[in-house]
């Protein structure tokens, strides 16, 4: 077997050199890879990201839609059958942008971000809008300061217990543990009337290492622009939840929109924010809540400093512009394998999202040319440059929801990425792809290392566990330490997958290269540049061809495969271990709630607090009563038997079927994982049609698995624990049952 | 019993109120106690603070010698037998001390810090030293600057993976993790020509909170002083180990005295360090390493910055004073219970030590009219006021060395304090004592809530737990909840108790309270002023008058007490949790030797290294061994069966024993700890005699438990390790023995 692979990679090799080569219908996978990869080039990426990233490409900005018909010119000059698709918007453009100490003393904050020598295109910034986030609220408001830390639901309680409110106040709020809209909505929903969210240098900035330009990590004028839109209860253009922003589409009023928030919200940087932080009175700042700046941190919220905070934006309907290429599927037209990344950024874009974008760019040239070397792929592909995602994944949801009927249809699955840096492959998405993921990135060479860039993520991930740098989970460990397939992560939100998976039910994944890039540093600002991409993040886009290579084959095998390459017990063990967690979460929180319940009735907490910076009680709590688990429990456990019932039968074949089984099969395992949505959705939420993976209400980027009990049980709402415990049990049978099916087509039954 | 107590109580204040009462021989000992309470003055503490901070009190100065008559007055007023005692040290006094930046730019640092508006002795600084650290080794040179973050092993390790050595440079150290003597000795053994160590701000600055005079942290200019001694060797006089440092003694030369550093090595504040820290080259400090000041650290080493250190001290021999009190015994006057705090600061010393000094004697004037009014100590008390514990313990030490045969003749316990602050009552020791501190500890009112002591400390266990604000272990944890007795910590070195415990095996205790003053700020600084003290750190002293009651309490509780107030079974429960977590240790040391086994043969390390970072393999090293513990565990199992049997018979007798067996039991008792001496002593440390407490070769003030065998698996000493695990079962299986035969007298057989 050795010996035949050598040979194939021989000839694969000869076929590439060859620019007549012919591939055609059934040629080798192997040679068809080759042929993939000597379609990759560094230098296109180069060439590509300089142009692209050379004005403001943010959403309604010339170049933004430049940027798309340059995509589009390109996709069709490879031979892809390619157009743009427009859609109408709500985008909020600021018009102006005020935040100014009012008092101790006068001074006007904020404004662009300065040029940084080295930087061209930092001197250049006609055109740019000022730091800003979308979908705040507009208004005009002069206030008292509070610091709220991270602005999460703890932080309030922490702040309750000091006696401080943020009501008639404005928050300021640093950058970090919770995604950034959470802390506006936050603020908000305590009362204040008005948010600044600045970038800590602890988090991000000196902290992370030298500052731009002597290093990639954040300057001291750098601000991160971003969405502060409720993504979590709905993303995609605000006043058309669940349809697409055609232009006779039936809108809600910005008014009515419920994914814009009613206060004004500027972010900031940390030369402008430590001037505010450094003046703050009231009760020095609790344990954990002090950031990089040189001086203790304070509450606020006794008067000693008043800002002044005003946006006013131009609340218009906006052109995006999707770029959607097709190649049509041979074999089986009808079933689609999606890729997408979007093009748009905040100001020039470089890493977020054009590092992807190129990367993506490459990848379709390249199999533009095996299209021309009459390769043929069994499904069809579509390839995607979504418009808008930055104000909150508006390209890829308006257009997910405009076709939803037809991508649920025919999806097989969607393939995202975003920025791309340099390092070891991250993979989240759904775990019936995790082998393939897995599989892929033991085909593909580090360009550093010269290893795999399987064998190199299982060496980061023992080494940072041995040197306790990560928290590597257990399972991570073992699986690097067995030399086995790594998992990967669930997804939440904060890129393109989010209306795929979590509203559509497509399976999906989400891949990318980092760790050693810097492009933290510069997130979201005016130094998110070529210069900086291509000095600190990742030199010569090395990982640019990287990503093209893994996220190729992965395209490839999907499109050509005989029979689904899913792997459902790794799944089902997934979902297993989610379970556990939940029975754990529950389990703490009664804990918790117990020992609550004692301190309080002893009055341990005025014992314990010092008198002269006093901390009340903790607020009271109902105890967490025990939820009905049994069904879910009886699910998982039979997931599980399906899942490894079938894994084994399939395996048994060696993935050989006739035709009418495999066609059978096909269609069997093609929607299976919209088996797992719920047609009522999360509680509050029914977008968010998932119930195994969804972004969590209170993390927002960062995943909530089992959301409907997980979350139900982490904020008290118990009567909807026990009905999604039924529910997610529903479809996780439902699931179970398909796959029985499936494995009798496998078994000729 | 209750209504017994509340009218003892009654009498009791009735007593207190009466200057003429009389407290015959046998009087009630709850009398007795209203009585001394009486006696305890926080204004008395405010006046004696007031006056002997009110000069630079470092050793050889006027004002501690002053000081020491002061004390010695005092006590010959209220009633005791009392002396100076004196002894010769070697005590370097700073002549001149140099730092300065010699390149990129020339910049002179250090010097006396300046005044704080408010504190008036800051600004009356005529006879203090500059800041300095005693026992450096004189020396002038200019080298390369190296950041070694907190300079402990594990930090040249992390320097040597990334190619960083100090050899023939100067190692810049921040205070923390370990104690200021190892920085500079393990920079000394990594080849550095001299050391600096600086007060981080993150550690102790505006990260703790507002600094001085805002709030009581350490402004930018505040200085650490302290001692370098390799007090992990041995403390005390560095030229007479083991002996007394009278007029004749045989003396070491400074040159063979292995306690004196031989590089030089000064302190410095967080506004000079910024200075070098900002303008170091080399690579990025690796992932925990940075501080509070607000640039990127690196680790230098590239010859960026250049530093000067010269320091020239006076090696002359000091007269040191200690102050001795006895009140003698009635029953058994060579039963000995001693209590010490020092009196010598590095400038005013306020806080360190004079809080605690001025409590003792508040003790001592309350213990002296309990004395007037006819009060006889069954056992003889013994006070006293050391001298020069901030260079090395010396004056507790010379005075243990030179009556060793008397003390361990005599002693029961030796009670020490140091500074007292605001909070909690911490209490460390040896751990058969436990249970009586815990029962004093629920006796006294806890000035600030009114609950007792007690109560607090565990509300604050509690309360922490839930907050996650500190890690309590498990036990401590377990304890607070359940209401029972909080453990005490074990302890290492860093005060008086040292020569007591360690060297002579006296069991020993350690009291103060803390948790809310802000002491650290100004620890060893010109700062740490009678205003710091009574604004921050306890205003009006009302722990000061707290700590006395507690101690008061333990002193007159063992003095007048029938037989030994120890309880057995807290010590062996102890001693059997530090075995587990040997084991644990040794079980973690070969599970982490296996995986750098491995990733070292499987070129990890190369793997996950980013290129651009580049950052080395661990050093390989053998596997850790299986230790030879049965004997060790056995030895366990006997002293937990004895300790139990013991503690059961004593409780069965009510501790009614006729006049025989009681003189024989306290007789039995009263040496018991000293079988935890092994006169061979520790590995390469032969002054450290206790096989169960000692301080750590690595830890410097922080203990280390079984440190025969722990320290030896720690630092791959496995000959050692099997060797002292036999040495630490024969000493517990002798103070099981003890027991045995305790119990047959308390049996009466």
């Amino acid at each position: 077997m050795k010996t035949f692979r050598i040979l194939a990679t021989a000839s694969a090799l000869a076929l590439a050199g060859a620019a007549t080569a012919q591939l055609a219908p059934g040629a080798d996978p192997k040679a068809v890879e080759a042929a993939f990869d000597a379609g990759v080039s560094s230098q296109d990426q180069l060439d590509w990201l300089r142009q692209m990233s050379s004005a403001p490409n943010q959403v309604g900005s010339p170049h933004d839609k430049a940027n798309a018909e340059f995509m589009l010119a390109k996709f069709k000059e490879w031979g892809w059958d390619a157009h743009l698709e427009q859609f109408e918007v709500l985008y909020p453009t600021p018009i102006t942008t005020t935040v100014e100490m009012v008092a101790p003393e006068h001074m006007t904050l904020g404004g662009q971000e300065p040029p940084v020598p080295g930087d061209d295109t930092s001197a250049n910034t006609a055109g740019a809008l000022p730091p800003y986030v979308a979908y705040q609220g507009d208004g005009d408001v002069t206030a008292d300061l509070v610091y709220v830390n991270y602005g999460m639901p703890a932080d309030y309680e922490a702040l309750a217990r000091r006696g401080i409110a943020v009501k008639g106040k404005i928050a300021i709020a640093r950058y970090g543990v919770g995604w950034r809209g959470l802390k506006p909505k936050l603020a908000q929903d305590h009362g204040a009337v008005g948010t600044i969210i600045y970038s800590d240098p602890d988090d991000d900035g000196y902290g992370a290492g030298d500052v731009y330009p002597r290093g990639g990590a954040r300057p001291e004028q750098g601000v991160q622009r971003g969405s502060v839109q409720d993504i979590t209860n709905y993303p995609g253009d605000p006043l058309t939840p669940g349809i697409g922003a055609t232009p006779g589409a039936k809108r809600l009023t910005r008014q009515t929109a419920p994914t814009i928030l009613r206060i004004p919200v500027l972010p900031m940087s940390y030369a402008d924010a430590a001037k505010l932080l450094a003046r703050l009175g009231g009760p020095f700042a609790p344990t954990g809540w002090r950031g990089g700046l040189p001086f203790a941190y304070h509450l606020g919220g006794d008067g000693a400093v008043k800002v002044h905070l005003a946006v006013k934006s131009d609340w218009k309907l906006t052109p995006i512009y999707d770029v959607i290429a097709t190649l049509k599927g041979a074999r089986y037209p009808d079933q689609w394998v999606i890729r997408g990344n979007h093009h748009d950024g905040w100001v020039f874009g470089a890493s977020d999202p054009l590092s992807g974008n190129v990367a993506m760019m490459s990848e379709a040239k390249a199999l533009g040319q095996l299209w021309q070397q009459g390769w043929r792929p069994a499904r069809t592909i579509v390839y995607t440059g979504w418009d808008a995602e930055e104000p909150g994944l508006l390209g890829s949801t308006e257009w997910a929801e405009t076709h939803a009927a037809e991508l649920k249809a025919k999806g097989v699955l969607y393939i995202n990425s975003d920025s791309n840096g340099r390092g070891f492959l991250h993979g989240e998405g759904s775990h019936d792809w995790q082998h393939l993921v897995n599989v892929v990135a033991a085909d593909v060479t580090d360009p550093e290392t010269g290893a795999t860039v399987a064998e190199r993520s299982r060496a980061g991930v023992r080494v940072a566990a041995f040197d306790r740098l990560s928290r590597a989970g257990d399972t991570e460990l073992a699986a690097a330490e067995k030399g086995g397939d790594l998992p990967i992560g669930a997804l939440g939100s904060g890129s393109d997958y989010s209306a795929y998976l979590q509203h559509l039910g497509l399976p999906a994944l989400d891949l990318g290269f980092g760790g050693e890039s810097e492009s933290g540093g510069v997130y979201h600002s005016v130094y998110d540049s070529f210069h900086h991409m291509t000095t600190f993040d990742d030199p010569g886009l090395k990982y640019g061809a990287a990503l093209s290579k893994v996220v190729g084959r992965l395209v490839l095998r999907v499109a050509d495969a005989d029979t689904p390459p899913q792997r459902f017990g790794d799944f089902a063990d997934t979902v297993s271990t989610y379970l556990t967690q939940v029975k754990t979460l529950a389990e703490d929180r009664r804990a918790e709630d117990r020992k609550r319940e004692r301190l309080l009735a002893d009055g341990a907490f005025r014992l314990a607090a010092d008198p002269l910076k006093p901390v009340g009680a903790a607020a009271a709590a109902a105890r967490t009563p025990y939820v009905e688990l049994a069904a879910l429990e009886d699910a998982v456990d039979r997931l599980q038997a399906a899942a490894t019932a079938y894994d084994r039968a399939y395996a048994d074949t060696g993935a050989k079927l006739d035709p009418v089984r495999r066609d059978r099969l096909n269609a069997q395992l093609r929607d299976i994982d919209q088996l797992l949505l719920d047609e009522r959705g999360l509680p509050g939420r029914p977008w968010y049609r998932n119930l195994v993976y969804a972004p969590g209400r209170f993390t927002g980027y960062g995943a909530k698995t089992l959301p409907g009990v997980r979350e139900a049980i982490e904020e008290r709402r118990f009567a909807d624990a026990n009905d999604y415990a039924a529910r997610t049990a529903a479809v996780l049978t439902a699931y179970a049952a398909r796959l029985d099916q499936a494995r009798a087509t496998v078994e000729g039954r």
